[in-house]
């Protein structure tokens, strides 16, 4: 039975476009607004990021960081000191050129990103061996002009996390690029429960400025690539640019060794995309903002009292749903939202001494004992998490082809969604013909084998590579 | 005797703005960037600026509030709806008007405070009384085009808060204004020790498109006021601009009453120029970053584990001082970051079973066994709060006068810093030219009797105020 919360949301197989618009804004987590290409993040969807922020930020700092604040805005002639990271960004940055009514002597650009402005400040505060390393994050606003946007995915202003990190010699600065490489990979798996690939970038897909750029990719339910994340190693690109130089040991001047790495509310989007279904949100538990809907029916007031009194206790957060509408309303706005487990306390189960959990991930219906209640709920909520976890990765590792020539990638991609392995020359030719072809882009290198063939041309391959279509 | 680290700081009876501005460098709060009228806060800035948000966030929870996050961006129709409001900031706005290479349709500017961009939104999800109330707040960057800048007090970017409610009657949206009001006051006083004047600000003063504005007014070092925050109640202003209703209890339509609030980074411009002295910064214990410094002189390896054991267990934050560095040049840097105890392990007071704690506060010495530090540091820390607080509203009433007519008060303000309380007939024009003689604004309303004589034309007067010069 559909009733009038979950008629809202489109088919994920019909057309998972909608559906995943529907449940943005069925679920309450975004709105759109007056500024084209701007969302805004409503209070629950904003609880979300709030979560992930929190453990981020927790796992930065455990590794030595410390969070900064750089400007916003970036003068243009500062932008234009690294070349290939101007050509990159250039065309999708906003341009503020008025302060009150004076025009600006030098028009300035709102930050898409923060190497410059990092690079600007490490200039004047790197001169000794003994200040390095420096591990900044920022958390910040960033503006992109996107043509096309999409809640979460692409967007105007997107939130994020950008760490900036400065080293004295190239292994510290390649360890560091993968050390946070890692720490994202231990949120997503751990706290989002996504799977995801990390590997690096081709010469063609890595950061505008970038010696070598790795990358999170996560598979949605339709088979195509989010790109959640990244970190990169800079070399002494921007360094040398930049003219940041400090004294060694020796008392010699060197060039530093630069990292940095992001991620974004993009994430909100893989985990709708990755576990949400035709109900509904579905939320991890670790960083769902509410654990447990409570929906009582009839007159429960006092064991009600107990439950929540105990969940307060044991730190589980919790809604209760007393409204006036019908406890079918409930329990669909309960698994529009995503709540992991609902818990619903009626007077005909209490008079047999029970409770019924819900699951939200299987909707499982789970009859408990009332004195069990809690040890149930922190039982199920791990079950869930690594459930959620899990069902993912096989349905992600199902999804996974191997082409072994181009008759077989064509075929792959034109009639199964997923991802296809498949051995590269290292032309950047091939690479474009195949996104051509077939609208599949490089995801990350699985290894630099010299053997086998070319998916594309049929010549020698010197790389292993995951192909995807991209959001 | 003073060493190479606080040479560097101006006396602040010598020059007090230089002083400010020495104290914001050398203790790494800020640095300046080439970014005009905009600062770099500092990982050390920053984490005061940390605490203060956690602090916040926990209250406006607590209070029912909840995160959300609207664009940065406000289309200049959009800002146009509320006339007064529009003339208050139109002067001092950040104008965008390219996107990558193409010329916009329409401006943007970068919001300078969010009340439209909220309306807007508000217009959209607010149906019936059962909406009600709403209140949100923001965590987020403003802009202003300031043309004179200072660390903290002015700049052209600013972090802050805003909260923006709406309610169903006025009396709620008056109650909730005065609500966070208390909020600020309470995390002003109690963790950032700063006493404040809380009070409404006369028709000149308030904000543009507010009904009134509450205001909370800290006396500086210097006598010279630093509004702290402001809470804003609208009445029905803006959501009369905006077409914002909602149905009634008895299905009739009504418009809501409006509030907003906020606080700024400026805050930490306050405990400087409250709390610092000659050799740098002073820290409120409860706000500050690191607790305790700890300085080893000699070999005392092992009993320092055991402290900092005992200080990790505590959940006490500090720092080890291990550089190469003499004592005294550790000491004084401890000083000039203004961690609120020193503690000094050398092995002449092991010797003796003790250790020694230097209050940043008092720099009082206290030598203390061994197998007390714990407890003492955390009485002392209890201590060092109060006593700033104190020491502050002492050194704050000393310096507030009362005048009873405008020669008394003229005389007051040419020769003595601080504030002064003075009646006022209410007109604008007296409040202008106390301004224009004397560079006194008023601060805020202590009460509203009918008696006395204004301290400014002799007429009848309607207010008594605080009134002073201002950051």
């Amino acid at each position: 039975m559909k009733d009038k919360t979950n008629k809202m949301i489109t088919s994920r197989d019909v057309n998972f476009a909608e559906w995943y618009t529907d449940i943005c804004r069925v679920a309450d987590l975004v709105d759109y607004s007056s500024v084209k290409g701007s969302m805004i993040i409503r209070p629950y969807g904003y609880a979300i990021w709030e979560n992930i922020v929190a453990v981020l930020d927790k796992k930065f700092k455990e590794t030595g960081h410390v969070n900064v604040q750089m400007p916003m805005f970036i003068p243009e002639s500062l932008f234009n000191l690294e070349k290939e990271h101007v050509e990159g960004f250039a065309p999708e940055v906003a341009w503020v050129t008025h302060g009150g009514s004076e025009e600006l002597a030098e028009r300035m650009l709102v930050r898409p990103t923060s190497e410059v402005l990092f690079c600007d400040h490490y200039k004047k505060i790197i001169k000794s061996y003994r200040d390095l390393p420096i591990l900044y994050n920022q958390w910040c606003t960033i503006v992109r002009w996107e043509k096309e946007t999409r809640p979460f995915l692409r967007s105007r202003e997107i939130l994020w996390q950008e760490g900036h990190t400065m080293h004295a010699t190239r292994e510290e600065a390649i360890e560091e690029t993968l050390r946070m490489l890692n720490v994202y990979r231990d949120v997503q798996e751990n706290y989002l429960a996504l799977p995801v690939i990390t590997g690096k970038k081709t010469e063609k897909e890595k950061f505008a400025g970038a010696e070598a750029t790795y990358t999170l990719e996560a598979m949605m339910y339709d088979g195509i690539a989010l790109q959640n994340g990244t970190s990169h190693y800079f070399g002494q690109g921007f360094a040398k640019a930049f003219g940041i130089q400090f004294l060694n040991k020796e008392n010699k001047l060197e060039t530093p060794y630069q990292t940095s790495w992001g991620v974004t509310t993009r994430m909100i989007g893989a985990i709708i995309m990755t576990h949400g279904d035709d109900l509904g949100l579905v939320l991890p538990p670790m960083i769902a903002p509410i654990k447990v809907a409570i929906i009582p029916i009839g007159d429960v007031n006092e064991i009600l009292n107990q439950i929540t009194e105990l969940l307060k206790k044991e730190g589980i957060t919790f809604v209760v749903d007393n409204s006036d509408k019908s406890p079918g309303f409930k329990f669909a706005e309960a698994e529009v939202k995503g709540y992991p487990l609902r818990l619903e306390v009626g007077k005909r189960d209490l008079e047999a001494g029970c409770v019924v959990l819900v699951r939200r991930d299987t909707l499982e219906k789970i009859s408990v004992p009332i004195d069990e209640v809690i040890s149930k709920i922190k039982e199920l909520l791990i079950n869930i998490q690594s459930n959620l976890y899990n069902r993912a990765k096989m349905r992600r590792d199902s999804m996974i082809y191997h082409a072994n020539n181009y008759e077989e990638f064509l075929e792959i991609a034109k009639n199964k969604p997923g991802f296809i392995i498949g051995k590269w020359c290292g032309d950047v030719n091939c690479e474009n013909k195949i996104k051509e072809d077939t609208t599949f882009k490089s995801r990350c290198i699985i290894d630099e084998e010299n053997n086998g063939k070319c998916v594309c041309c049929g010549k020698e391959a010197h790389y292993n590579l995951y192909w995807g279509k991209q959001y």
